[in-house]
C-alpha cells in the first residue's frame, strides 16, 4: 500500500448525513474513486473508516508496518479533541494531508482549532469530496516528496 | 424500538460508584424500571451502556437504522469532550434528552459546559435516577412532538 | 403552603412574548395546572410572579416564615446575574428546583451560566412549561426529601 | 401615546450629578423638550424614568397595552447589567433607540458593553441632552418605519 | 443627620442567615447600637435596609436632600453587580466606607470584585458585626475629614 | 472648509454593497445631501472616500492645513483595526463624530470595539444614511462648539 | 476575465523571500503557470500583486466590473488583520478560495486566525506553490459552481 | 509579646513617600503609637518592618516562638506577589489582620488581588495610618477571640 | 494481582517512538522489569496497554473486581483530554501513581494540564523509563499505605 | 546608501503632533541629523516617512536592492498592528532597531505590544529624538555588526 | 560535593507545618537521612535551606563554584513565583531535580505552575518525604547521567 | 554621587552566564568602562549588584539619601516580578532608565511584560552591554534633565 486514506468519526454517514453541509456522495463511492484515481497513477490506495480513536491509532501504526509512504485523513471531530491521534502521527512518522469536507471555518467556533495541522504536510477545508482528490492529486504530482 | 436509552462511561458502575453522588440503585435496576415504564405507555425501550465513544456513536447509526423515535442520553464524563458524539447526533437526527444524575452544576467547573445541550430537546440534572424517569414521562405526555 | 412557584422577570408575558420560544400558554394557565397537580397530591401550591428582584427575594424570606417546604423557580434573566438571589436562597435554606422553559443552552452565550444552580436540588431547561411539571412531579414522588 | 422616553437609574439627579460629564440641564426641562418637540410634529411624547429595574420594565408592559410604536430609551446603569430589561424588549417588541448622554466609550472599561444595543435600531452617545432630540428627530424623519 | 447606615439585600435576616458566617446579632441590635455609639460622640446615625436595589439609591438621594455627611454601607450582593448603586455614589458625592461582615476573600470568587471600593473613602471585611463599629469610630475620629 | 465628511474603506460601494445592510443609497447621492444640508446652514462641507488607510491619514492632515473645524467619519472596517487613524486624530486635534450606517452592535463581535469612540465627542449606529444628516445637524446646532 | 489571482504583501518576493519556507519559485513564474493552466481549460486567469491593502480593495471593485467569475487569493499577512478586505469581499460577493503556501498552523500562533476563512469557498495551507494549482484545478473542475 | 505589627517593603519610609497617598505619619511615630495603645490595653505590641521576603518570613517564625497571640500586617507589594509569605502564615498558625494605609482598589489593577486575605481574619484598606489603630481595638475589644 | 500498571495510547511504540524523547526500552522489556521488581517484593504485578480509551476504562473496572491494590498508569495523551478516565478511577478508588516518561513541563503547552493529577497519590515525570521503577519501589517501601 | 530611517504613521506631524508627548523638533530637523551623524562616521543615512503601510514595505524592498546594511524605524503605530510589515522585516533581513520617541510602556494598553520587537536587534523608548542618535551611535560603534 | 539538596521558604519548618499536609518528619531527619543514602552510594550530599530567594540564589554560584553536579530542590513557594530562581539555574548550567511532598495538583490553583519544571531533568510530587529519597536514588543509579 | 548603575539578580554571572545570549564581558569590566565614562565628563557613577530583591530596595533608600540624580537599572528577573521594586522607585523618586542587556522580546513570553517601564524615563533592549553606555551617554547628554 502505498496511500492510506483514513476517514474519522460519522464520515461512515456521509450521503445522509447532513447533505447541506456534506454532500450526497457516499462513503463508499468516495473510497472508490480514489483507489481508482490512485491505481491509474500507479499507486495503492487502501482505505479505512472508524468511529473509535483507538481503532484508528491502532490502523496507523499497522500502517506503518505495512510501509504506508502517507496518509490523507479527514479525522472529522477528533480533530478537534484526539492529541492521542496527533501523539500517534509523531510517533509513526508517516507524512499527512488533513482534509476536512466543509469549510470548517465557517461553522462552530470549537472546528477552528486542530490538534494536528502543524504537524500534517498541508490543510485543506471547505472543497467537498472533491478534496481528497486533490489532495492525491498533490501526492501524485510531487513525487520528489517520497524519497 | 421507540425509545433508546443510552448511558456512557462508568454508568456501568452505578450503585457502587461514589453512592453519596450518585445513589445505590444499579443500572440494571434503572434499565428495568425504565423498559416497564414504558411498557405501560405502550412504548418499546432499548437500553445500551459502554465506557467506549466510538460504541456509543455505532450504537446511535444502530438506532437510526431501527427506527428510533427518540434517545434519552446520559452521557457522563462525554458530555463535556466528545465533539464526535455531538457531530453523530447531528448526523442521526434523532431528537434527544441529556439527563445527569448529580447536579454538575454543584461540582467541578468543567462540568458545566456540555458539548450537547444545545442540540438537545432538552437537559435536566440533579434529580438522581428519577431524572430518566421524568425524561420519559415528558416523551410520553407530549406525543405531539413524535410527529 | 407545601411548595411555592416563583417566576420572574418577563414571565408575566408567557402566552404572547415570544411564543416560538416560549409556547403559547399563558402564565395563569400554568400556574392554576400547578395548583392543581398539587391539591392533587395533597399539597397546597402558591404562585408568585415579579418583574422585581427584591420583590422575590421579600417573597423568599415571607415563604420562609410561611413554612414552606420547596420552591420551584423560574429566575427569569436574573439566573445569569442576581447574586442577591443567589444569597437569599443560601439564607433561607429552602431547597428548590431551578426551571427554565427554552433550552437556554442552545441560545444566547450568556444564558449558559447560572448564579443559582450550584445551590439547587435539581436544574432543568427545554421541557416548555411542562417542565414546571416534571418539577412539582419530582417533589410529590420524593417525599422523602421532605424530612 | 406614540413614543415613550425611558431613563433609567440616577438620571433622576441630571443637571446636578457630575454636571462635567452630564451637562446642567435637569430631567424635567429635557423631559418638556421633548414632548413639545413631539408635539410640533403631531406625536404624542411620553416620558418616565425610575431608579428600579422592575419598575422600568413593568412601565415597558404598561407601554405595550398601551400602543406606543417607539422608545427611546437612556437605560443608565443598566445598560450594562439588565439581561431582564433586555429580554423585556425582547418580549414587548417595541422597537426602541438607545441614547447615552455621555461618551460611554470615552470613560470606565465597563461601560463598552450594552446588553441592548444589538436589539435596538440604533445607539448613539455623547451628543449630550441633545441626543435624545436627535433620536425623536429620526423617528419623525423616519415615518416610514411605523408600518 | 449625620451619618446614614445602608444594608443592602439579606442582610435583614442579620442573625438567623448562615449564623457560622454572619454572627448572630439581629440586625435591629445591630443599628440600635451604633446609633448609640453615634449619639455618644453627638452624631445622629440613620438607619436603612432593603432587598431592592432600586430603594437604597432613592435612599440615597435623599439622603442627599437631608444633608447627611457619610454613609456606611455593606451593599450585600449588590457589591458585586450595581453598576446603578456605582452610579448614585458617584451622582450624590457623599463619601462612604464599604463593609462587609465576613472576610469576602475567603468566599467565591465572584465576591472579590467590588463595583463601589475604588470610590469608597475605606474598605474593611471579616470583622463581624463590630465592623460597622470600628467604620464609624473611624469617622468620629477624623473630624478632620467633615470639612 | 467647514466640515469634512470622511468616508472609509468599502463605502465606495453604498447602494449596491449588501443593501439589506447598507441601503440603498449611493455614496454619490449621501455626499451631495450632506453638502447641501450645510450650505443651507452655511457651512461648507468637503467629502471624501477612500479604501487607503493612508490617504485617509494623508487628508486629515490636510484637512487640519485647510482649517477644518469638525469631521464627521465612517471609517468602515478601519474602526476596529487603525491605530494609526486614532494616532492621527490624536495628531490634528480636530474633534470628531464616528458614524456607523448599521447597527455594529447586533453583527459580528468584532464590530463592538473601535479604536477612535474614545477619541470622539459622540459615536452613533444603525440609523442609516441618515445618521450622517444627524451629526451634521448636531454640528449646526451646537454652534457653540466650534469656539 | 474569468479568475482573477492575488497575492497579498511580500508575496512580491516569492523565490528569494525565506526560501525555506516558501519555495524558490518565483511569482512571476507561477502566476504564467496558472495563466497557462487557465488557457487550457478554456479560462482566462488574471494576477494582480500589491502590498497596499488598499489597492488589493480597489482591485477587487474592479473585477466585479470586469465580471469576474472567481478569486484565488493569497492574502499574506493580511489574513490576519484586515477587516477592510473581509468586508470588501462581503460587498463584491465574488466567491473565492484563500491559498497558502506554507503549512500557517506549523507557524506563529498569530497565523492560525484568519478574517476570510468564513467567506471563503475554501482554504488550503502548506501545498507550496501548487496549492494555486489545485485551487485552479477545483474551479475548473466543479464548472457546475460557475452558475 | 501579645501583637506583631509587621510592615513590608517600603514602609520604612512612611512620612515622606507619597505623602498624598499615604500620609505625613513616619513609621516610627506610627509604631509608637501602637505600643503606647496596646499598652493602655495590658498587651505588649512589637514591631518590625523590612523590605526582605525573607527576613518577614524568619520573623513570623521568631513570633511563632516567641508565643505571639495576633500579628497585625500591612505587606505592601508583597500583598500581590509573595506566595512565600503566604505559606508562612498557613504554617505559623498565628490569626492576623491585613492593613493597607491607601484604598487599594482606588489604584492600579494590580494592587487589587491579594495572596493573603482569604488567610486573614479581616482586611482593612483605605483608613489611613489609622486603620492600624482600628485592627489593633479590634483586637482589644474582641478577646474572646484570644481562645 | 497487587499492583497493575496501565500505559495508554502509544505507548506500545515505546523503543522506536521518537527515541529521543521517548528512549530506546521497549514496553515489553519495561513491563518485564516491572514485573520481576514486584516478585522480588513478593508482589504480583500486572500489566496493560491499550490506545482505546474505553479498553483502559474496562481494565479498571476489571482490576477493581480482581483486588489490585494500587495502580501505576502513563495515561500517554490522554492525561489531558480524558474526563472519562479521570471520572473511572474516582469510582473505581483504587489509588495510583501518574508516571511520565519525559518532562512534559519542557513541551507543547498542552501537556501541563492533567484531568488526572489531583486524584492521585503522586505524579512524576522526566525520570525516562526508570520512573515505574521508582514508583514501584515507592509502594514497595510505604506499605503502610497498603492498609 | 548604508543606514535607512524609516518613520511610520503620523511621524510627518513631529513637533506639531502632542508636543508634551513627542516634543518640538521636526522629522526635517530630526532627519537631517541623522544624516549628518552619519556623514561624520562616513556612512550614508536615508530617510523615509509614509503614512502608508504598503509604501513603508515598498521602500523596504527597494533598500534590500539598494544593499542597506541596517534599518532604524520608528513604525508608529504600525508597531501594534502590522504583520505585513513584520513580514517584510523577515523577507528583506536587512537588521533593524526599533525607535519609540515617547515611552510606549507608560501609555494606553495596546501600545505595549509590537509585532516587530522579537526580529529587531534592538528596541528602545522613551529617549525623545535622541533616541535615533543612539541607535545610529550604536550601529557606528559595533562595525563588527556589519559583517 | 557532588550533590546539593535546597529547601526553600517554610521548609524548615517540617514536622511541625501542616502536618497533615507536609508530614512529621524535621527537615534536619531529612537532610540526615538523604546524607547517610548519598555516604553510602559514595557520594557527598551536602543540604541548605532558605526562607530568602537571594540566599539561595547565591548559593547555587557557590555550587557552581564547588563543582556540585546535581540539585535536588524543592523551591517550596518560589516555584510559582521566581523568575530570577529560573534564571539562576539556567546560569549555573547544573542539572536539577524539582521535588514536592505535596500532591501541588491537589491544592490551589496557583501551585499548578512552575517556573522552574521546563528547565528541570525530572518532576516529582506527592510522595511526601520519600520524594528527595526517590530523586537521589535516581541520580545513585542513572550514573551515566553524570557525564 | 551622580548617577547609580544597579545590576539585579544574576548579572553577578555576566561573562560566564550564557554567553550566546548576554555576552562575555564580566561584570567587573562592564562597571569599570561606565565609570570611566562617566568621570569622563564629571559625573562620578557608583554600581551596585546583588541576588536580593531586598538589599536593591535598600539600595535605593541609601542612593536617595546619597543624594543620586539618575538610576541606570537592569532588574534583571525582578523586572517582570518584584512590585516591591516598582514601589520603591516610586517612592524615592529618582528618574531612572531601564536596561536589559538581550532582547526581551525574542525570548520567552514572561518576559515580555515589566512592572517598571511605566514608572521608567526610557527603556532598552538588546543592545548588549554597549546598552548601558548608551543609557548613560543619554543622561550626560540631557543635562537638562538634571533640574
Amino acid at each position: 500500500m502505498d496511500v492510506l486514506v483514513i476517514n474519522g468519526p460519522n464520515l461512515n454517514a456521509l450521503g445522509s448525513r447532513e447533505p447541506e453541509i456534506y454532500g450526497s456522495t457516499t462513503l463508499a463511492d468516495l473510497e472508490a474513486g480514489l483507489v481508482a484515481q490512485g491505481a491509474a497513477a500507479g499507486l495503492e490506495v487502501g482505505t479505512f473508516q472508524s468511529n473509535h480513536e483507538g481503532e484508528i491509532i491502532d490502523r496507523l501504526y499497522q500502517a506503518q508496518q505495512d510501509g504506508a509512504k502517507f496518509v490523507i485523513i479527514n479525522p472529522g471531530a477528533l480533530t478537534h479533541t484526539s492529541l492521542a491521534l496527533r501523539d500517534a502521527f509523531a510517533s509513526v512518522r508517516i507524512p499527512f494531508i488533513e482534509v476536512h469536507i466543509s469549510n470548517v471555518h465557517a461553522r462552530e467556533e470549537f472546528r477552528r482549532h486542530s490538534y494536528l495541522s502543524d504537524l500534517a504536510v498541508g490543510v485543506m477545508a471547505g472543497f467537498g469530496g472533491y478534496g481528497y482528490t486533490m489532495a492525491l492529486d498533490f501526492l501524485i504530482n510531487r513525487l520528489e516528496l517520497w524519497g
